[in-house]
């Protein structure tokens, strides 16, 4: 195996095992669970997964990988902060979207190339890449998934304490 | 510049934002705030800047970079939680070595190069290595980075609501 693509092996890992430990978080929340604040004043658990999947479901034009399943998600989980929206998608729903969303991306992240992933993300022109050779997927892919380790840490919260 | 030379960048301009994040965090942070909890019953701020600064400075030996600096803090912000010792480090000193170890463990992370990146960490035997190639330095730190963001995603529920 070559370098490059054992370090694109441990990038994909390392997206893997965070997606699998904020799956495991919502499966294992009851459904009135998900209406509970993560900190008094701060966002509700549906409004967080909401808000990765909308997030997740983005990565697949800003990466050059496909169409958008989920754009309506946008209004109620990014562009509004959570309570800004009466009527929200079911939590039956948003997790079947998580689930739906994150096997499409695993699919396509494992298709690329080694020189793919350096490939510059659809936001940006040839010409910041000539300026810049680390934005490119791989960049966006590596703070996606701090983005949900971000997110996890206060998901996390939500659970009873021990 | 070589594929795997730009990954090794791009990992560590992800892991460089992730620290600023953190730092720009504590730094606006007052005294009193680090003893505020990140939610009720759950870790104070400053339990956290200690644990994050201990994980980090167990990174220096786990990568073979170097040996401990403050090893004393693992037992007040890695053994036990938060409200289990009485004293604690000062404020002060805590964000100081944060600030000397990040710093010295950059010194160290740019100066690798991407073979180096790909050997295994020092609780890995050469044998684990061969039967799986991603468990290595990188692997660790893309790790240790999402565990920053997993901690800052806290972190920040202690600043001022807007």
């Amino acid at each position: 195996m070559t370098p490059e693509q054992i370090m694109v092996d441990v990038a994909i890992a390392n997206w893997k095992l965070t997606i699998k430990r904020a799956t495991s978080l919502f499966d294992g929340l009851t459904d009135k669970q998900f209406f509970q604040h993560i900190a008094p004043g701060r966002n509700r658990v549906i409004y967080l997964l909401g808000h990765l999947t909308a997030v997740h479901d983005a990565m697949l034009p800003l990466l050059g990988l496909g169409e958008r399943q989920h754009a309506e998600l946008d209004n109620a989980f990014i562009t509004t902060p959570d309570g800004g929206i009466e009527s929200l998608p079911s939590v039956a729903d948003l997790k079947r979207y998580w689930n739906e969303i994150n096997s499409l991306l695993l699919e396509k992240f494992v298709a690329l190339t080694p020189e793919q992933w350096l490939e510059r993300h659809t936001a940006m022109t040839d010409e910041d890449l000539v300026k810049d050779p680390t934005r490119n997927r791989l960049s966006v892919f590596l703070n996606r998934t701090n983005h949900t380790a971000f997110h996890l840490g206060q998901l996390v919260l939500a659970r009873e304490k021990k």
